[in-house]
């Protein structure tokens, strides 16, 4: 396998660096290549039904990990875990006082996940690697592929890059059955020295990933590209509405302090609240309890979950007050107590302005449509983006159908978001 | 035991039939005897916490029942127990041709239960034959207390007498976790014989039941007596909303497919139809499920139950029917489906009109205040209500508490009640 890096380093002695010749705006990625690649990952980690379950640390994510590295080996690029379980892969570059330039994202899944959603940019990432050895092209920067471990379960591998893993959090059970600590050690890390895997600000250059847009927008309006103009902020609480259990046949519904009625108003008060607002702000009550939850018992209690999204964070925090304000009145109206109890917060991690710029540019000059988006579901780029500039690039999604066995891209649109990667980081390359 | 049915045999005949210079309507019940009863009751079936568990079948049920046992043959009735394990007390009367006027309730209880619920009615019914004996009163009708076994579990006695218990549910487990068999047979029950507990339509003259409210009517308007009207019928459905599960952060609000939303808007829906009616009806929506019920994840799925009651079973068709217009407006325009699988159906039991009347005349003469309301619970009395003429009597609960430690029914209310019972037990057997 080191055979092949030193293969690599007579490349670029040989073709003296590679570039004599070649017009580097005109290479492209093989798409044959990524689609035969995606399907052969695909068979890693599949259950007795058949259902997708790579869920990192398990024996599909390791045995996926195995493979995709001697992939990396094979292109030329000098492969090594850290301790947190990531693989990175380097390529050098023509000035070696330069900084990485580093791209890539996740192979792990969530169980009966799909076949795009990491899987995309990461064999995108190696694709660059490879058409640019074929192409005989040398960057000025280096190059630096990473596969960040355990992303579905927390961005955990890219959290102990931006030295945002404590300790504290090896003893969780995954959702693999292994601790955190264990998983990592499965997967060929070194749990006990987390903080060495942290980065300094200006150890990496940039950081660029592709990734599938898990939403349904470029898919509706058909466009191909989408340039990522941040990941948005989340808050979640947990929803308390106190009303007082009774009989519901003998209380007459004027005498009632129902919860669920109270929580039914407020579910339709949010949704008015949030679309209402000019903006792409989300919400969602995905949980809902109603205690004692009986056919004839009226809820005297019911909890839920709410949550905001937005690139905003004083947005979320303005929205979230119009909606407390409301559930006050809702309570007054309905004889019941509503609280909110803050769980999560993760803050918004905008990409650089000049790196959108190179996204939009390479877009332009392949001819390909895109859009400006933000991303509303979480990625590993949101961890870089404390450390290094960083881009997102998003390819359609279809029907916006994401984490489920119905999850598709089409090949020319996998190969079209590896072509902006590759002449994004091209163009960061002439820096 | 036997002694004291023979005592009665004697005071008969030596008392002319008691009733020589007794005005009978001004015999009052023992008040205090009542409290007494009550607190003497509470002690049976209290579990390690305190808390009231009488739950039929369990050990303090048998020995609640076999204190109640013990005071009615104190009391001079001829007691057996029938084969669906009621308690039934008789007490001859002067003329042998006449049906027996009937009246009672039960004795068991929910977990974690009230007093009062069918206790009042219970202690009540044997404090009637009490005071008849103490002013040596003997009615023409021969009377009978009836104390049902397992009301809280279903009415299963009630059911029995009135033919509706199949040996089907024998095999069910009650909330004592034995067998509804073994449970009668724990009672002195013969669930091999259950056919024979069946009373003709013609065998019973009337059926009276005191009862506390259940709801806060009375306690609220500060009325002493509810002249019941009828025990409603119940209809409940499993209700079906089918979305779209999706990510919560990466599908705009617009191309959302939330079952969530589309439920909140149906128990607003609900809650707006049943109100905006005039009239008595009931609605709840007791238990609500959200699939998966993740805090990122738009419900595909919510599940949730609905209760309809009223005196009239077409109102209740009616309404359901204007429930499921509007929710198939909501399904429309949140992109939802929803549908729903009627569960139970439990028909309206109507009091006797002539009964409800003597219950007024006897309110009326006592000087206690009085309105006509339905029985928005179930009752014995509705399944004796197929058998043979039925009233209802209801007594003040405080908050319209029940099913519930809080529950509380005054000393004086409990009297009232009682009073109300016997004068109008000795109207009806004047007819």
């Amino acid at each position: 396998m080191k055979q092949q890096y030193v293969n690599l380093l007579l490349l670029l002695s040989f073709t003296s660096f590679g570039q004599s010749g070649v017009n580097i705006s005109a290479i492209r990625v093989n798409q044959q290549r990524i689609e035969s690649r995606i399907f052969e990952l695909a068979n890693f980690g599949k259950d007795d039904d058949g259902k997708g379950y790579r869920v990192a640390y398990t024996q599909g994510d390791i045995d996926g990990r195995a493979w995709f590295i001697n992939l990396m080996k094979q292109a030329g690029l000098d492969v090594s875990i850290d301790n947190a379980g990531n693989i990175i892969g380097k390529r050098i570059g023509k000035d070696p006082s330069l900084k990485p330039i580093a791209f890539g994202s996740h192979i792990d899944m969530v169980p009966d996940g799909g076949n795009y959603d990491g899987c995309v940019g990461s064999i995108s990432a190696l694709e660059v690697i490879e058409v640019l050895n074929e192409h005989q092209v040398i960057t000025k920067h280096p190059l630096q592929v990473i596969i960040f471990s355990n992303e579905e379960g927390g961005t955990y591998g890219s959290m102990a890059l931006a030295g945002l893993l404590n300790n504290d959090v090896l003893k969780n059970i995954s959702q693999s059955g292994y601790t955190i600590a264990d998983g990592i050690s499965a997967i060929g890390g070194h749990p006990d020295g987390l903080a060495a895997v942290k980065r300094k600000k200006e150890d990496i250059t940039s950081f660029l990933e592709l990734h599938i847009e898990q939403g349904g927008i470029l898919d509706k309006e058909n466009i191909q590209i989408g340039v990522v103009e941040g990941i948005v902020g989340i808050i979640d609480w947990e929803v308390t509405i106190l009303g007082f259990a009774n009989h519901a046949g003998t209380t007459p519904m004027d005498l009632r302090q129902d919860a669920m009625l109270a929580a039914a108003k407020l579910v339709v008060a949010i949704h008015d609240i949030i679309t209402t607002e000019k903006g792409r702000q989300v919400e969602n009550v995905g949980k809902i309890e109603a205690y004692p939850g009986a056919y004839n018992v009226i809820p005297g209690k019911v909890i839920m979950s709410l949550e905001i999204r937005d690139l905003s964070y004083q947005k979320i925090l303005d929205l979230f007050k119009k909606i407390e304000n409301k559930a006050m009145a809702i309570a007054a109206s309905t004889g019941t107590k509503i609280s909110f109890q803050q769980q999560n917060a993760i803050k918004p991690a905008l990409t650089t302005k000049s790196i959108q710029d190179k996204i939009v540019q390479s877009a332009e000059s392949l001819g390909l449509s895109y859009k400006h988006m933000q991303s509303g579901a979480g990625h590993d780029s949101q961890n870089m983006a404390l450390i290094c500039p960083m881009g997102m690039i998003f390819v359609p999604s279809k029907g916006g159908i994401s984490h489920s066995p119905k999850e598709f891209t089409k090949p020319s649109d996998m190969a079209n978001g590896a072509n902006v990667l590759l002449q994004t980081i091209l163009a960061l390359d002439k820096e």
